[in-house]
């Protein structure tokens, strides 16, 4: 601890105590409440003495009381250090009881972080921190850098048909932000209802009700979500690839769902999930390049890069950018512009395409490997969605609990959620929404043999 | 353009017409709609062929056709460019017609992102990318991570005598996410009014309006807020250095305010504004140390380093730590992983709190010398508020209007706000809000001199 450093440690006698006395008390205080934590150093008894104006007897007198009751430990020829002791105030919370990490966690939604392309990323950070001018290290814009604008208009347009100017991007911090920022101007705008795929992410769900909000569910079936009946003032979609049914939203619903939103001027919120990690023919277009007054685009790069870098965007249709780029003014000023930069610097370099292209050789390979063990080791189970992301829906036989088999599974320290915990509605379909990020290609056989030991007894 | 990201490029040909003008069409439909933008580098006629199941021809002609209609660039042994054509939808919006940059910025709440230690931070952030456990590249905790949480409460505890757990920590971006969140947990308690001084920084005004509070303005003097007649469900208050008057807490206005909050059960949310600059003695200790559970403590790193980090914390009391938690968790999930690893890497190198002294003295030294041209230049001028911080409040003689005076300032293209624009009520007393931030000390003298000349005139 410099000297400099405790200029908060005001030196205030109470009456009748000496200096010496004021001094111990103080310290003591500091201690015992947690503001002087265990192992910090305090200054030297020459330097606190200088700084508060006593002397140097004064704070050796107290460092000694202080080492005697035992607060303070005290070595030749350096300054006392805090020791442990008792807290007046324990506000430590216990760590929860933690239990055992799963053998195998087949959690979805996560990629395989050891993908990450670290040195690529170094490179293109150090190139942003030392090269970028001054003004990047100021305030910046809300709606984001507009480099990063800029390279994310042209990279969507080229491989996601996005239609977007950068002026009707906003840089958020994931896709978590991007819902959250349209469902506060949807709130102020005045709308009721929010409609979701069921089953679908439950993190959304708590979203739009924190704001009040009624959430609609609408069905998926092998199509898509269902278009009939939807009312609502706007609706998110992940048309590219159903979370977590796997399904892809035809074209004639697709159709149903643009024909919806031009007839009652409902929103889309198009959360363009896994569209990058198609694996057995072209991606469909994103639905706002064909309709982009009708679509907000949601994307993130948590799956492509780490979901650590914070990145997303959201492609706002006109009328809605101002009121976007305001509540992201208001809820945390701007993201931070020296990710944004570098992420910019990423696409500029073609790195991040060819990043792209890598991990999805290497989770095709892998879900082909997990297919292939789960109709060797599952043969009863079925997997149902197209050859795209990072997880599948393994079907389990009729009449089979998935919440019953989820537990089976983690008792044999498994982790894998069951169909049921994504509904707003129960439904009697049974199943594993199966996570293949965090699975090495080398465990999959192990991985799902183990599966299969663990959940065969309940079919 | 590599074909692989053209897969989106569905070949649909309509009745009656051929591959070469269905293809022709669509690429000329994706370039009018902008998804294809100026520049963009097309596959080459082989790879796009093989890629569409076309032959070679069709693709060449097509390419042909948009070249002779303009679309296209095409260079010898080249593939084809998008050339530069009027859009479908210009949804692209004028740039505002941009008023001429201010010769000197004098606005305030800026640091001098100059100062920033850009090595220190490449290295930090070198090390963190390159060395990090692959799990922090995956989803992390709403509450930050557990090495910056605890180098903070370190930190805080050493240098302002702040009494926290890491576990009552939340990392966030910046004081206005800080801000925005304790709003959202206090809206959803089912508070009414939240109190601001007054004056005091507008845009915490507007969050507190847009969760539909009532907005408080409790007077400023030169003690601090007053807090007599306060009523509200929470204060936001700037106690260690008021903005923008200057002034301080006094010891009786502190006891006044931990007496109002114990009394009436009001949370004092204390943005920690400007502890790290002040100049001429001992900053006064955080008022969360004083009442760990009666205070919210706010802070950033956006004066001490830049703002363009967007890296603060809020110190939570221990009744409101799970509420802030699942509120982070719905806005954004996390704050980016990597910049917070950077943070607590700087911390425990010793880099930050180094940095932090080089930059008080800088700061130190321009208010020296700013003070002594205002005195020079501006003698009918007084300045408020102690030494300080990054700006000084300039009172100006009676009778000015100190909005007439700020606009004969921008007119002479120096940008410094009035007073009166941090006002929840009006107010009789004229000031202008002088920042020195943007402004380097060889131009101090210049930039006074240029002022006296521009508004001695209104006096």
């Amino acid at each position: 601890m410099e000297l400099d450093e405790a200029r908060w440690l005001a030196l205030e006698p109470e009456p009748g105590e000496t200096l010496r006395v004021a001094l111990a008390r103080t310290l003591r205080d500091a201690i015992r409440d947690g503001a002087l934590r265990e192992g910090v150093r305090l200054p030297s008894s020459r330097a606190l003495a200088e700084g508060l104006g006593v002397s140097r007897g004064v704070v050796s007198d107290a460092y000694g009381q202080l080492e005697a009751q035992g607060f303070l430990v005290t070595r030749a020829r350096s300054a006392p250090q805090v020791a442990s002791v008792p807290r007046r105030e324990e506000a430590r919370r216990q760590a929860d009881v933690a239990a055992p990490a799963p053998r195998y966690d087949l959690t979805p939604t996560t990629p395989d972080v050891t993908l990450f392309p670290r040195g690529r990323w170094a490179a293109a950070a150090q190139h942003v921190v030392r090269r970028s001018s001054f003004a990047k290290l100021d305030y910046g814009d809300p709606l984001g850098e507009p480099a990063l604008r800029t390279a994310l208009a042209d990279h969507l347009g080229r491989t996601r048909g996005v239609v977007a100017e950068p002026e009707q991007i906003v840089v958020v911090q994931g896709t978590a932000q991007g819902v959250d920022l349209v469902l506060r101007v949807l709130r102020r705008r005045g709308a009721h209802r929010v409609a979701v795929e069921d089953p679908s992410h439950t993190t959304q769900h708590e979203r739009i009700r924190a704001y009040g909000l009624e959430l609609v569910a609408q069905p998926v079936d092998e199509r898509g979500m269902v278009v009939a009946g939807l009312e609502a003032d706007a609706v998110l979609v992940t048309p590219a690839h159903q979370f977590p049914t796997g399904s892809v939203l035809s074209g004639e619903r697709r159709r149903e769902l643009l024909a919806w939103s031009h007839e009652t001027g409902g929103l889309i919120v198009e959360d363009d999930y896994d569209a990058e990690f198609r694996y057995d023919r072209a991606p469909v277009r994103a639905l706002q390049g064909v309709a982009p007054r009708q679509v907000v685009q949601l994307g993130t790069v948590s799956k492509t890069l780490a979901p650590a870098l914070r990145l997303g965007w959201v492609v706002a249709t006109p009328d809605l950018v101002d009121e976007l780029r305001q509540a992201k003014r208001l809820v945390d000023d701007f993201s931070p512009a020296l990710d944004q930069l570098t992420l910019a610097e990423l696409l500029a370099r073609g790195d991040y395409d060819r990043h792209v292209r890598r991990a999805r050789s290497a989770y095709r390979a892998r879900r082909d490997r997990l297919l292939d063990e789960l109709a060797r080791h599952l043969p009863e189970t079925r997997v149902d969605g197209v050859a795209a992301g990072l997880h599948v829906l393994l079907r389990l036989p009729d009449g089979t609990s998935d919440v019953e088999t989820a537990d089976a599974a983690l008792r044999a320290r498994i982790a894998v959620p069951p169909l049921s915990a994504f509904r707003v509605r129960p439904s009697g379909e049974a199943g594993l929404v199966l996570g293949y990020g965090r699975l090495h290609e080398a465990s999959v056989g192990a991985a799902v043999r183990a599966l299969g030991r663990a959940i065969r007894p309940l079919f």
